[in-house]
């Protein structure tokens, strides 16, 4: 049998899906994994893709069934395993071999590996889909050198998703890191998302007093409309499936304590460093901690009753609301990518960012096709000033104050859509409250200030700090 | 003139705020500063004191200057400028010499510093007040090894702060970055707090039209009550001071954009890590940042109009509404600090802090002896499930809630406000929406879910990820 085009090490849910979808897309590859029975249930489930497919049980092996100059995808657990399979194929690979970490890698260590001296070729991959995306077509997310990134590019933009206009859903965003850190951003936009969903869910069922099913209807009518989204459609798909050890509606016998794998508190942590607020992302990751926090909440319940009271609104407000804060929370993310994109010296193409996302990974929407455009007319702008969204703005903005503030008049927990309509509340205030924190800050640090009148007297006649 | 009992490097207006308080108090000090100018000055200014003061004009007088076992306060830039310091210091010193950084360190700097192997002893300290609580009694959280710390109690605990009850405002923390750590903390809290306090002043300004000194009296009115504190005592001071310039109120002149140094950035990151919630926190830092973007804010009125509008909310309601607010961003930075002992190995005084925090800090406030009282009764207990606390919130979330609802739907940016109480709201839910985000998870990326019911079966009926 021929040389495979390309290797893959690390058999999991998604490194197996992937595996599948390049020998799919008429690739040979050579898979390992450090589990040798893994490896050998893979290959035997692959049906007719077996035949591209070559299972091997020792690195050594594995580098021999690839062609050269070799290309190796990682997709093993992110952090030390990474490094440790780095260091076990250093003595194996030569100076032109490329070793792709296609995990949920920190950015910050790809920037490390991509800078340490590596006696072979590095590249850092984002890769979105989950297992769905992963077997069929994910968003892919490059980062390393332009010709590393060209040498696998026939492979990636192959078993990559593609937009409904046939553009491809896989793309090199910059150097070293740069994949991975659009990937994070999209994993914090994903948390987003769906904490926002979940909100208006939770208004559905405890306010409205839905059935699951009819919620579920409700779901799939917004997906045929601007909401369009793979986690909306999934959203009308969970909320109408069924137990089958109760028969009832599955989103009802499931605990609601959400787990996560972190990649939300890292691109708060790093919107923290970047001085990009993304509120309502933050708020996602709250909430997810929160959620975690059961025995606190069952506590929290008997002393002062649950919350969540009845609420008058309608679905069409809640689209709205919906649609709203959708907007607030991508220009947020935007903004930080763009703010990332100075500070660390990487030239992100926003527009081309926004193309990527518009289908294959988690957060794919219609709504992405037109935040591509208003990209591409101006990066530098935050989205909620272009006009087309501007204007989405204005006519859904409404509805996303009352579901806030009659949401939280009867109790129900909005932390992400209240977070993006304050936020937005600030951005459109041009005559803010901080001249009180400001005052306060002179008094008790001399810390000074700037007047309204440019006049150059920066210290008030507080006494002590004058 | 004997040898000092004491030495300071950097007489900024901290370091000499802090210089002059410790001579008052009856130590002699050395003193030295990079530009011996600034030494002058400052020794010629000392008045009276100027008898326990020793300027020099070298590091090695400086060290000559103080007596054996000898104790040097930093006070410089955090950062770099500590660490020069420290290695200028080393061939000066001898082993048991105490160096005590007593700048706004990070925490993980103290704890690196601590670490090394330094040619002289270390201490971290956190010292909180601004200039003039350094002046007349700042509030000292100290961090390192014990026998270090009670080397210089005596100095330290002379200048400090008192509580009313006498009881001292300075206190060892724990070990390393501990001191360091609780200061963040503080600063993380003193950012929440200032942030509500200026909604709430948005609200009496933008949405009761009332004038500064309007505003000004009831401030001053409700720090006669259960919001007695400096942060609102100054808050009343600065609504009434008159710009010498024009003769307007002062916060009317000043511009609304927030700086800062970077602690509450420093202390949402640290939350971030360690998966304890401070929206609150979050908030205010989000608030200061998008203060900051002037430009973008005047150019959102321009397209949007002015958010705020007149709201019908009488003072004793926002009175109580900030009331609740401060509890809920207590009771969030506290189980902050419990995490970081759990996950650092610290063992922190949670009711010991809040002692510390009751005189001499700019968090200074009556309802910090209750909550000493409620965290001395059960540290590991949530502030807000503490029963004089959970009274408190009973009597005052309902004002809280109507605040926010009836502030967001007017138009009023109220970020702090309504992170606490989304937050609150989750943690009173034993029912909560993140069912909705497991039954997602499990659906694209087969994570599988907790049931209800404790059954064993962890994935949906989804299809591909069942």
């Amino acid at each position: 049998m021929q040389q495979a085009r390309i290797g893959l090490i690390g058999l999991g849910t998604m490194g197996a899906a992937l595996a599948l979808n390049i020998a799919d897309n008429g690739f040979p590859i050579a898979v390992w994994n450090r589990t040798t029975e893994v490896t050998r249930r893979f290959a035997d489930a692959a049906g007719d893709l077996a035949t591209r497919i070559v299972p091997t049980e020792s690195l050594q092996d594995l580098v021999a069934a690839i062609a050269r100059p070799r290309a190796i995808i990682l997709m093993v657990p992110a952090g030390q395993a990474v490094d440790d399979q780095l260091q076990a194929l250093a003595p194996l690979l030569e100076a032109d071999d490329l070793v792709i970490d296609a995990g949920n890698a920190d950015f910050h260590d790809t920037n490390r590996r991509d800078a340490a001296d590596l006696p072979f070729r590095f590249l850092g991959m984002g890769v979105s889909g989950g297992e769905e995306g992963a077997r069929h077509g994910p968003a892919i997310m490059g980062g390393g050198r332009a010709e590393d990134w060209d040498r696998v590019a026939p492979v990636m933009t192959a078993i990559a998703a593609r937009a409904d206009d046939g553009t491809l859903c896989a793309a090199r965003m910059g150097d070293a890191g740069a994949g991975h850190f659009v990937k994070m951003v999209h994993n914090g936009i994903e948390y987003a998302d769906m904490q926002m969903i979940a909100e208006v869910y939770g208004l559905m069922r405890d306010g409205l007093a839905l059935e699951s099913q009819a919620i579920s209807d409700i779901f799939a009518r917004w997906n045929e409309g601007t909401l369009s989204s793979y986690l909306i459609e999934i959203s009308a798909k969970v909320t109408a499936a069924r137990d089958p050890l109760t028969g009832q509606p599955m989103p009802d016998v499931i605990l609601d304590r959400a787990g996560q794998k972190g990649t939300g508190r890292w691109t708060a942590i790093e919107a923290q460093h970047l001085a990009a607020p993304i509120p309502v992302i933050e708020a996602a990751v709250m909430a997810r901690n929160v959620s975690a926090r059961l025995e606190e909440r069952r506590a929290g319940q008997d002393r002062f009753g649950a919350a969540p009271g009845p609420v008058a609104l309608d679905a069409d407000a809640l689209e709205r609301a919906l649609i709203a804060g959708k907007i607030l929370c991508y220009a947020q993310g935007f903004t930080m990518i763009a703010r990332a994109s100075e500070g660390f010296g990487w030239t992100l193409d926003l527009p081309g960012i926004a193309r990527v996302w518009r289908a294959g990974c988690i957060i794919r929407s219609a709504m992405l096709n037109d935040m591509a455009d208003a990209l591409a007319q101006d990066p530098g702008r935050n989205l909620v000033l272009a006009p087309f969204f501007a204007d989405l703005i204005e006519a859904s903005l409404p509805a996303l104050r009352q579901v806030v503030s009659q949401g939280i008049a009867a109790g129900h927990a909005l932390p992400a859509l209240a977070s993006g309509l304050t936020w937005f509340d600030m951005m459109r205030t041009a005559r803010g409250t901080a001249n009180l924190i400001q005052a306060q800050r002179d008094f008790f640090g001399a810390h000074g200030f700037d007047r309204l009148d440019g006049a150059d007297r920066h210290h008030g006649p507080w006494g002590q700090s004058a």
